[in-house]
């Protein structure tokens, strides 16, 4: 059987367009010859719709468009990821279902059985999980139509069961399967598309059974989709393989399934992707064109504007210089070096007389205390404050330019250089902003060198550096990922072989600053736990451990 | 027997501290009498840990705390709610208990069986259900023991059923219980005591059984316990009552559960203690005392202004006027006269020079540009620039004032008024809003009758107010409650009566203001859906429905 694999990148509740747009690619798979085309997870109605799944209204809507598709396509096959209402009286009132119909009838529908709910994942607030068959009999194919996280629970190939029940060893106990499909709605993150393959590979050979594994593509907020979509040939290699980071289409033949070489990824570029993917799709879905970027001369806000050019073109992206007092006069040539470089408009505004102003007005009040952060904070803040009136008046998103580093320690200024639409690499650890511009100037320098070789400098205060505060980056970086992602102890992280006391302070450091994040800007997801969304600490706490 | 009902206010990983109030609670109770003392759901840990509960370190923490109350506390059983280890090898790591032990030995644990996943809550993002018997018979009394939500899927009491099993009826069946406990973290909302007491009477008549409710006090984060724990006396009737939203004791005999008069419940006195509470606790349980609050001479900060002077006692409170060259000279003297009669602090600190050194800084690059929107926000950042100065140089928390029917249709400014630490009124609609001041001033006058009365005004332009760009608040507050709380279609809302225009046009601001409130200050939680951690939505979406 032909089959065509169809990743497309849907905006949430756009039910006319994702509608339009399924039609478009069903009407050239068939062209091309496919008998059954695949789309991904909840494909009509975008993934994650969240809390709209508790307006009736999005299913009725949903719906009309489902309703008109299933009416309208002839000839051909389609399984399509899409919600439908729980029959069972009690329990949630929807199901996430995988849906297969043809010339006007509903052939089957599979409803996913393993409801992620960790990280980004909310699926046991909206969802009753499907008990019944997952099994489909097309055209004498015998077919197991499972859902994203229903083949993330076999032993051998996942190191923990969340669940009490194994999907895929349900359909192959009961039924003699030609074809294991999985359609999916799978963020990226670093390492995962290898993890994924390597899993997915396990569960083929396990069952000597191909399999198809169809995902989302595009960014949804936070969340980015890779795609790269695939095919094992039932001895667990790779015997197709869809695009990263762009919608894309693929055809196989069930009958002649050879095995091809996987592709090397390259993890520096792949965030590099996802980065420029997830900032296009935001800007783009939210109804803009335009980004504005504040450039200090600094590498996070140069690879920040380097990322934007990529995603909206150099002629949509305003680079802005707003040095203070304490600005070198190297970080504003680097800054205009780096516009240059980009060619994208470029313009400065000092901030000393606004800065002069505000402590004029301040002056009575502060009489008596001490210069502190207070001063270093109203420097970031009428930054935030310019470049928000910018945005406004040129309607454009101001992106945020604080690395995950920082963020994580709180070396940030909430309505400063925290303010924006999208913090662009705010999951992005410093050290990998390092290996993220150097992949930028892969072919020629558009970062300046001197931009990526001088010390990391806030520069709010006379010869600041950001290492006369915090750890070095190489030390800081490392505690943070194990912390973070593996939420290990400090007693755990020490014995990696760090000073005890440096742990304490930047586990600290990370629960205090805990309120700045919970009003940051939007981040894209890149690494196994990013802040926002996924990461759900309370701000109230009294916990040392 | 006679059992103590402890509703303690804990700090979320605070095991040292709350540990010794468990210890001192149950040496009062003791000394009183009692056999048994009771404690809130996770009263160890506070309740919700969130992420938290993904660190090991937080359960071994909880753990030696734990065993020492086991080790140390001779003389009485106690019931408390604690997290424990889930044995089974699939699945979520975690049960949440009802721990019953006394003299160095456990005597039972009983688990929570139905783990809410909705609104505030994502305890199958933790939890694994229990499946074990939630029965006990302790020295002869047959107790069936039971956690929150297991009490909230009685056919009889609650028009929806959640979830596939009711824990009540499965042990009605098979035992012949004397009591049945309910140990909680239920969070106030307006009119949920009635409901509460109301579903529990229901059960307690149904199964002829007495029924101990002891619900967690104080406020965490954006959630607010009310405490208001309860007895009935196997009839259903009221036999025993404690306070609300304040820690509290109360001793009952099971053998004597005579009945007493249900107190009314004055929802906007509930709604203004809650917000009080909430204020006080998030202040102190963050490590603050004090508050600072930016007063316009307008009604929405004069209440959040009066509820922090009730919190935080007036003097630990700042009340700042920020004057545009749009402010009246009446706001300024409402301000003024408002902090005058709260014996508070005030400072008057125009804006109109730094917006002036704004305009000019920008000149250039706003020329042929009209004046628009933009010019209103940076007069807003201003305010919040100089209020955020003052919170960090004073090490005050900046309070914001806005009501939650700005906040909906986003009549608020990202970084301006919107700027804070709490929200303090961010779930309170407008029109509560004007109910809350009259009962602020129901001894003697403290928030100024012109406050009240004139209508109200943003002054960030000439001769502006609310009602220029907005639906009266009669109209708008019941559109956004049956869109908000209701998920109401908005042919439904215009079946109410309400202008399909006018319910287009509220629905719309609400969903393109998602992005604002993403980065909202966190905010007090009052109504059954309040924007913040409850409330889930993406951004880049295009959904009209």
């Amino acid at each position: 059987m032909k089959i065509a694999l169809i990743q497309i990148n849907p905006i949430i509740g756009d039910f006319s367009g994702n509608a339009a747009l399924i039609e478009k690619e069903v009407h050239r798979a068939k062209k091309m010859g496919a008998h059954l085309a695949i789309f991904p997870e909840l494909a009509l109605c975008g993934y994650p719709p969240l809390d709209y799944l508790e307006h009736p209204s999005f299913l009725e809507e949903q719906n009309k468009y489902l309703d008109h598709l299933i009416k309208k396509i002839e000839g051909i096959a389609v399984l399509c990821g899409v919600i439908t209402s729980c029959e069972e009286q009690n329990g949630k009132p929807l199901h996430n279902t995988a849906l297969l119909f043809r010339d006007d009838e509903v052939l089957h529908a599979s409803h996913k059985k393993l409801l992620p709910t960790y990280d980004v994942f909310d699926e046991s607030r909206y969802f009753q999980p499907g008990t019944t068959s997952q099994f489909f009999c097309l055209d004498g194919l015998n077919l197991g139509i499972t859902i994203c996280e229903d083949l993330f629970n076999d032993i051998d190939a996942f190191p923990e069961q969340l669940y009490d029940t194994d999907p895929v060893a349900e359909l192959d106990a009961k039924h003699n399967l030609d074809l294991l499909i999985n359609i999916a709605a799978s963020p990226f993150t670093m390492g995962k598309q290898h993890l994924r393959k390597k899993a997915f590979s396990t569960i083929s050979s396990k069952y000597d059974l191909p399999l198809v594994y169809c995902n989302q593509v595009g960014g949804q907020d936070s969340i980015l989709f890779d795609g790269a979509s695939f095919v094992l040939d039932g001895q667990g290699h790779l015997s197709a393989q869809a695009g990263s980071f762009a919608a894309d289409l693929l055809i196989i033949d069930t009958k002649h399934l050879s095995s091809i070489t996987s592709p090397e990824v390259n993890e520096v570029a792949a965030v590099h992707d996802a980065l420029v993917m997830g900032t296009r799709d935001y800007v783009r879905k939210c109804g803009f064109s335009k980004g504005l970027v504040g450039l200090s001369g600094g590498i996070d806000s140069a690879l920040t504007c380097a990322l934007a050019c990529e995603a909206l073109g150099p002629e949509n992206v305003m680079g802005v210089g707003l040095p203070s007092p304490y600005s070198s006069q190297g970080s504003i040539d680097d800054a205009r070096a780096l516009a240059n470089n980009l060619g994208i408009r470029f313009e400065l505004l000092p901030i000393s007389d606004i800065f002069e102003s505000f402590k004029s007005s301040l002056a009575h009040l502060f009489e008596g205390y001490q210069e502190d952060v207070t001063e270093q904070n109203i420097q970031a803040r009428i930054r935030g404050v310019l470049l928000m009136a910018l945005a406004n008046k040129y309607q454009s998103l101001l992106l945020t330019t604080g690395n995950k580093s920082e963020l994580a320690v709180g070396y940030c200024t909430l309505y400063g250089d925290m303010s924006g639409a999208l913090a662009v690499i705010s999951d992005v650890p410093k050290m990998l902003v390092y290996e993220l511009s150097r992949y930028v100037n892969r072919e020629r320098q558009i970062i300046p060198t001197s931009t990526i070789d001088k010390p990391p400098s806030a520069e709010l205060a006379p010869n600041q550096t950001d290492q006369d505060d915090l750890p070095p980056y190489e030390v800081l970086d490392p505690i943070l990922a194990a912390y973070l992602e593996e939420h290990k102890s400090i007693a755990d992280i020490v014995s990696l072989g760090f000073s005890e006391d440096v742990v304490r302070d930047v586990i600290r450091r990370i629960k205090i600053n805990e309120y700045k994040r919970k009003q940051a800007a939007m981040g894209l997801k890149v690494t196994s736990k990013a802040f926002g969304f996924g990461r759900r600490y309370p701000t109230a706490v009294k916990f040392g451990g």
